[in-house]
């Protein structure tokens, strides 16, 4: 990975569990909604082997949480997301894309349906916060738009229901996937969510008490040594294999859920949303460009920071946004911005890294495995 | 400075000018606006020194433009900001918080008004677009909220008038402090203000082609080389000295206009603002804090990048935000937010660093010159 010394500053907001997140060796970090956020331990191929086959605690607070309550948070929440909110229930977290009028994406959170009344929106790297505030004041919603403090620490893994189970109990285990429930630790009933941002299974513990956070930390480690329990972080090779895209990364305010895959969450006859109008006209012009997997041949290529030309029959076809070597499918895979055309399976490309000469690459479906 | 490794990717985005700033020999990094910005080259001594003495070119293309424009693009901006922006001329640069409407700080940009309709919010660290689509949106206001390719590019420092003009023209010598003119660069007219964040002079010119930026850079560059022209970046021992507040930094949103001593950018009894019935209120209380200038004796201090608490009569009262080593004044400088009844200048109090046994400070105003 390409690193920079990143000064440090209040400004970029450190996290409760901070101390043991740089205890367990954490090499490197970004900064995520103000906040750090560690992006390796050992190396990003060992978190991946780890990752795949353990269980790994995950301080991801930079997760940070919009919270609406009153008796429009609901209908502000609709607003937001073409997605269908109508039907979810209590105790129910719903992945929504956010999108502007103009049918672009403003942030891809998770919201939890805490009661009837009271959301949170977990998100992604843009001040949604500000968003939801802007909205709720023009259109005079009754609700209160607020950044409580939240610090989620994610358990992912194979063996991540029988660490949380130690720490939390049984219960954990009736936990279906995107649901949550209350459960106690040192007596304060924590929001425990079987979700996370990994395809090898887990959960989010939504700690509301920053004080709590290293007993946290350390009664789940401590719970954990005969399960080799890691520390850990969004591991980039998993993520892209699992075809998780990342908001900044593969879709920005510049793209339609559309060109991102993201139609089934775009409900055009239910509920009424900002976006309605705007991705009505987008769904039926059909996207211009669409956002493929790619894999591509020969050695491991240096990391793709800025998107790089793809070429097909000499002219640029798309952009190459991320990149990353699978140890595991032994080449690099990563997520190419297609223009139309030039999208289908198979389809042929040359990649225009910036340090080397083309390589071979092929279009895909993701998730990869 | 505590730096840690920072990881490379699209979310965090380069500027056009960046392989000109890392071949200048940029040391480290921050994030901000999810962009780039160069935090030291040579350290932070020297850049400071050269900065007082010279003159630099700074890539502050973080400084992200939302531009406002339509009929109620004025209707718009004077919402956000207590500063009575009415009497603002075309050409003018105004310094101007932006209050939610509980009177917490949203950000502090530098507005430039291009023409009656139409100005850019040259913005801190938050995504006020968000904010600015989500009232235009809420309000049913009639303009567009843009991001627009803008890169601004500082010339800092006491020669950088002389530096300007060779490239611009004799022109720039007649920009007044806070003003604007349009002036060609390869043909295309850029804004190029008299601003910039030290208190060295100087000018910001918003470029708003980046394909020009590394000619622009390498025009200024080439010119200066017998002013002695650096490359730098907005130092912190600099901007401290000189009084220059970094939202995030010494304001947040859980901060008043009040609390951070911008009182006379708050303007009660003229246009109205959303923010304008909470600062009533605000200001008839009086402020239950108030941040100020702290000078602290003994060695330099480690990097204060959490708030570390202040004491005085064996109790909290305040914490101090920034912190550092003036090597012109030989002492620690920084800022302080001071409880009610603790403000006083002269003040004593023991600053509990993390590090150490505590040191002794005592309050003063700010600028420290």
């Amino acid at each position: 990975m390409t690193t920079l010394a990143l000064t440090m500053g209040r400004r970029i907001r450190p996290t409760p569990y901070l101390p043991r997140v740089m205890a367990a060796g954490a090499k490197s970090f970004t900064v995520y909604n103000h906040m750090l956020l560690a992006t390796s331990f050992r190396s990003l191929e060992d978190d991946y082997w780890h990752l795949r086959e353990h269980v790994q605690l995950w301080d991801v607070s930079c997760e940070r949480q919009v919270a609406l309550s009153g008796p429009d948070a609901a209908r502000l929440a609709q607003m937001m997301t073409p997605r269908d909110l109508s039907r979810a229930v209590v105790g129910q977290c719903v992945y929504a894309p956010l999108v502007d009028v103009d049918g672009g994406l403003v942030n891809d959170p998770v919201i939890l349906k805490l009661d009837e009344d009271r959301f949170w929106l977990s998100i992604a790297d843009s001040d949604v916060l500000l968003w939801a505030k802007g909205l709720a004041l023009g259109f005079g919603l009754d609700v209160a738009v607020e950044e409580p403090p939240v610090y989620p620490l994610a358990v992912q893994g194979p063996k991540a229901e029988a660490l949380v189970a130690r720490v939390f109990g049984d219960a954990v285990r009736a936990i279906r996937f995107f649901r949550f429930e209350r459960l106690p630790f040192r007596g304060r009933p924590l929001v425990v969510a079987r979700s996370g941002w990994s395809k090898q299974g887990g959960f989010e513990i939504y700690l509301d008490d920053p004080s709590l956070a290293i007993d946290l930390w350390d009664a789940l480690w401590q719970a954990g040594a005969d399960l080799d329990v890691g520390p850990g972080c969004p591991n980039t090779i998993e993520r892209v294999e699992g075809g998780l895209l990342s908001y900044g990364n593969e879709m920005t305010r510049d793209n339609t859920p559309y060109e991102v895959g993201l139609d089934r969450f775009c409900k055009l006859d239910g509920p009424d949303f900002l976006a309605k109008p705007a991705l009505r006209r987008i769904a039926a012009e059909g996207p211009m460009r669409l956002l493929r997997g790619i894999r591509i041949d020969g050695p491991p290529l240096a990391a793709c920071t800025i998107p790089w030309a793809l070429r097909a029959d000499d002219r640029a076809v798309g952009s190459l946004l991320t990149a990353v070597w699978s140890p595991r499918l032994e080449c690099t895979i990563g997520f190419a911005m297609m223009e139309r055309g030039w999208w289908d399976d198979g389809t042929e490309v040359e990649v225009l890294a910036d340090d080397s000469k083309p390589a071979a690459g092929r279009l895909c479906p993701f998730p990869f495995d």
